[in-house]
């Protein structure tokens, strides 16, 4: 059935007030393709500032909270008819886990950003929630929404690319080279509120991630260089990781925020005995591929050839260049998928009709992140990833 | 006032049926900011298409219609609370006149595709009519709502880069280097629905805009050489022009729809007598800035000095893409701005709070096609644009 | 044999003293495969600083001549075994003629910077002289040395395009925006030693050569505006040309020295009905290839199926950058086999084997400059070119 | 005094025979500023096929040897007027050692290739024995002859770059990915010819020296991991490395011969606290710039305020791309200044006239050989460098 057929999801939002970024961005997203409707919302954990916000979206003052437990209990008491399907966290990182907890625990479909939560722990914990309610949980690691990595994953399933043996996977950003004071960088270097990494949790999850969804290779081992250089910073502001991959793949992940001049430049670059792919954040309608024998090849949307995956993924004619919002949206998409299918069926959608990061993805980054530090900490080269 | 606490506007689309590629497009981008609401449409000039195509959008019954003219009376018998604010126009060439004349004069605001429509008539007599009706109209250039080419634009303003001397612009696609049996090949070069003119109208009146909007310049003269290569095609495939500005600057325009390689490669190089811009349609968040001293720059959207316009036609940090559906929504979002003022004060929005390309320009466009068939069909060098 | 083995070639240099620009390259390109010596020399049309000129380049006094007559009368005079094979002129254009014209009269081969002469008239006569003489005469139109253009060219000749459509040549500067007081600039802006023709003489030519070596084209009619835009200048420093080919191609040709921001920015693209090519001097180790299906293609040096032509031009693994000096080596290289050619068999070598511009693209050159500003000083549009 | 005017100097080859790739290379740079003269050799280690060698590249008889030890023996009985001023050693890496340290011990100059030699006691004893006979003895790092990784110094010499953070180097190459049978592939993959060292011997010795030589930097500890990814092969055929350098700056340093679609991938990027710097081997005409305030910066050798060093590094106006073999050229020509100088005043040449990677360079660059292959085999993640 035509998507545009079926009824709008209604969402609530948790942060993403008047002076977040990401908030925004979430709404703009799940706006794109007219699939979700925002009903309810409690924007921020100060109560006037959440309830101005909500005013600056339109919402109504009944659904329009001081806190995410008035949202909740408020939720729990409305019709199903006009109950929220899912909610939206984009709060920073500390509160994640309590409020993914309280809503998928009382059976709302969930997205959250990432990283997911503080602790493996923690991430157990919500992982054996979301199961026993059965309900959706996706994470927006939203690089994997566009269009050429999704063919990429194709690419490397396929065999396109032989047996992988090296994977180079950078985010570097410069807009912590010194120190801020304004909002996104307060709590991204706060331990309270960002966790036990800075620029690893911050960016180096997402590396982490594109490289994971793009090869399937798993990580074995990691020897990790984290470094904090602005002077008086708490966390780490650039790290530098050689990885091992289960099998004999080798890694690079570079993730820093003071390398001045870049932006948000997440490249990736797959190597295998048979091929090679890069792909690059800044420029993503371009995905190069250098088979072992011939010249190498630009290909976009417009490729002959272009998996269904990708071809899914993508609203434009080639040469229209689509971009951040758009694969963002895309993660967005595959949960409506999702949900609908849950809808309509009673049964969650196939994976290929619903392609997003799923929970497990948000605690094997949560863990990753716990064993970057736990490496960087140690003199011996190799700590073991499993 | 924030204008997500303003009410939705109402639309109604005519055009943009189940085939289509544009109509999604507008959705797409009205959709982003959640200022428009999709209440009713005429989707396709066949009736049970138009139908089917506004049940696969949701539409309620009683306002999905069979045709325009059905539409249009449907409007205007139903109170102001839940008429339409606009109608957005994306159907082939040949129909824009006539529905955007009939909506413009029964009071509606419109929005319609370029090129506005077939002849020089048309478009005073359309001119005549919103002047009268007092409506906004706007034509989507969306090029022109990239936040860099608005930089560029204030960047020439303000004198940056002197006396302007030289304009190349380019629009080189290779789509149609074939004879094509799709439904957009279709239209595009049959002359009853294109119009008079095939690659020089659907994508050189782009260019023309393109140029204009950000030099400010005039055309004088115009010396054009369209070709169509393509066997059995009726119309140009091919333009090539040398232009004569006002004021002595010359230039050259370049629309192709036979240049195999070639997606949706729009370029727009600007040179003066301190400094020269180049931008790039398929790479659009960065605008290269040579001035006469001094390396040369590549400025982005986070770039110091970045203009008012361009900040405010930015949803994103940079780093992160923003590409094709951001710049339509941003020709949307100066709509929108506009209808907003008119309701709240009764007066249309100021200028540099209301950046859309108005009807005029639509106009211009129009005579642009007109006078380069004709210099394509004369002998003599230079046809006067004037 | 190999070149090597063959004996050193014994030049004379006409031009090319202190503050010339293009004489230190010649020698540069004429030593580096060390199959030229340079033995004798006037450098200049000042006797002292001829001699100085020769000095620094450690000539021995005796061959080290004020004038170009007496470098000739010298010659001549001189036993077989230490007279010169061959003259490179390296003097301003208007000095071209007679040099030229006396040395292949005497039976000396020479090569010529380009523009070969002033008019056609002196062309027509040279080439006259050539063929009586039966000597080598070649013309460094460098750009066509670089092995990816003469992979183009095989590229155009295999097929690989089609039939050819359209061409798009550019060769863009920057560094005559503003009056210069230099010697590069004063002589190239002085109609008295340039010619008719400024930019459209000095790089329009290099343009023009250019296309036509790779495509194969022959122009039948040219619509050009020429412009002078710094004030003062008595030459064009901005050209913009519509060509018409035989045989239905159209093109492009745009040469300027006005263009801010630009240094040696010649660019070719070639669009036939079966692929395209995209090329640019500043980059010259990639060809860009966009066959009709299938993704576009970057070439290299590397490329399995890399031609002939361009493999013998070429002297590093791809990767290893090779640039101008290397490309006009490579004309060089076919001077040299052309001469050895017939000191070792009284034949002149192969057309492949000896791959430089012959006197005959010179003469057409000279043509194309002289209709192009018949062209531009003309009301009708096309003027032919034949 | 003018290069020009001083004699050729004369030099012998030791290697560089008809299968050769990097001999060649040599006698193009050496021929291309017309300040060397090839005048005697030993071209391979297999008697016939050196001599064949030699007469085909002109050489006399008499100074055409089966062995450099007849070479040497023979240099050492002519008369000073003929005698070689220095000799270039281009054998497999095995040879080195041994050949230079008896032409350096009999007071020749020696230009070397490399890495320099297979072991820290072998480096030692070559510094000692150039030390006490005061000989030029320089080491073909080519890379660091480019013009704009002269300015890149200078930068950061300058301060422009602030305190160093962080240093990514990287030198990717895909030819080796599968088992070669061809001679270039041969001696580099056999230790007993290469060393112990494979990838990171051939070309991460070059990504060592360029990252010391732009940033001045010192390491201070390694964390190596080297892998062998083609079955048989003896040494690592890819390398990743983690670099701590003294006073706190931290580093990435990537060597890889199994990276398909890499040719000669070189690049390095260096952050500040005040700035940035990219260069790209493949691209070396532009380094990017990005200061922490305005926006980034594409300098070329045009740019206004180029230093001292890179113009007298380049011959040619910007625009006209310069490359590989100029920059190798820029190494001898700073041995040239270097023996020159000895020659007219009996004294070394100031430092800044006479630029070219000294022993010392080439005897860290064989310890940091070492080291790498220590640490990869080392449990412990750091192994000191000093």
């Amino acid at each position: 059935m035509s998507p545009a057929r079926l009824r709008k999801l209604r969402y609530a939002m948790v942060g993403g007030g008047r002076d977040g970024f990401i908030g925004a961005v979430h709404r703009h997203a799940m706006a794109l393709d007219s699939r979700f409707e925002l009903v309810a919302g409690a924007f921020s954990s100060t109560p006037d500032k959440a309830k101005a916000s909500g005013r600056d979206l339109g919402l109504a003052d009944e659904r329009n909270h001081g806190s995410w437990q008035d949202l909740l209990a408020d939720e729990l008491k409305r019709a199903p008819e006009e109950r929220i399907d899912l909610v939206s966290i984009v709060t920073p990182n500390h509160v994640h886990y309590e409020v993914a907890h309280a809503f998928a625990d009382a059976g709302f479909h969930v997205v959250c950003d990432k990283p997911l939560v503080h602790t493996s722990e923690q991430a157990r914990s919500l992982v054996d929630t979301v199961a026993q309610r059965g309900t959706v949980f996706g994470v927006t690691y939203n690089y994997s929404g566009y269009p050429l990595v999704r063919h990429a994953c194709e690419m490397v399933r396929s065999g396109a690319l032989g047996t992988l043996r090296k994977v180079i996977v950078e985010y570097n950003q410069g807009w912590l080279a010194t120190q801020l004071d304004n909002k996104q960088a307060a709590w991204r270097t706060d331990p309270a509120r960002s966790g036990i990494a800075g620029a690893i949790g911050d960016i180096g999850s997402h590396a982490e991630q594109l490289a994971a969804t793009v090869t399937g290779l798993e990580i074995e081992a990691i020897c990790a260089d984290l470094t904090t250089f602005v002077p008086g910073r708490a966390l780490d502001d650039d790290g530098n990781l050689l990885l091992r991959f289960k099998g004999g793949a080798r890694g690079v992940l570079i993730a820093s925020q003071i390398e001045i001049g870049c932006e948000n430049d997440l490249r990736l670059r797959v190597f295998g005995d048979q091929g090679s792919l890069a792909w690059h954040q800044e420029d993503p309608n371009q995905l190069h591929y250098a088979p072992i024998a011939g010249p190498r090849q630009v290909l976009t949307r417009a490729s002959a050839g272009l998996s269904t995956a990708a071809q899914q993924a993508t609203r434009l004619p080639a040469g229209h260049p689509e971009a951040f919002i758009e694969a963002f949206a895309n993660i967005y998409s595959g949960v409506a998928n999702d949900i609908h299918a849950r809808l309509l069926t009673g049964q969650p959608a196939a994976r290929e009709q619903a392609d997003y990061p799923r929970i497990e993805e948000g605690a094997r980054g949560v863990r990753f992140i716990e064993k970057t530090v736990e490496s960087s900490r140690s003199s011996t080269k190799w700590t073991a990833f499993g």
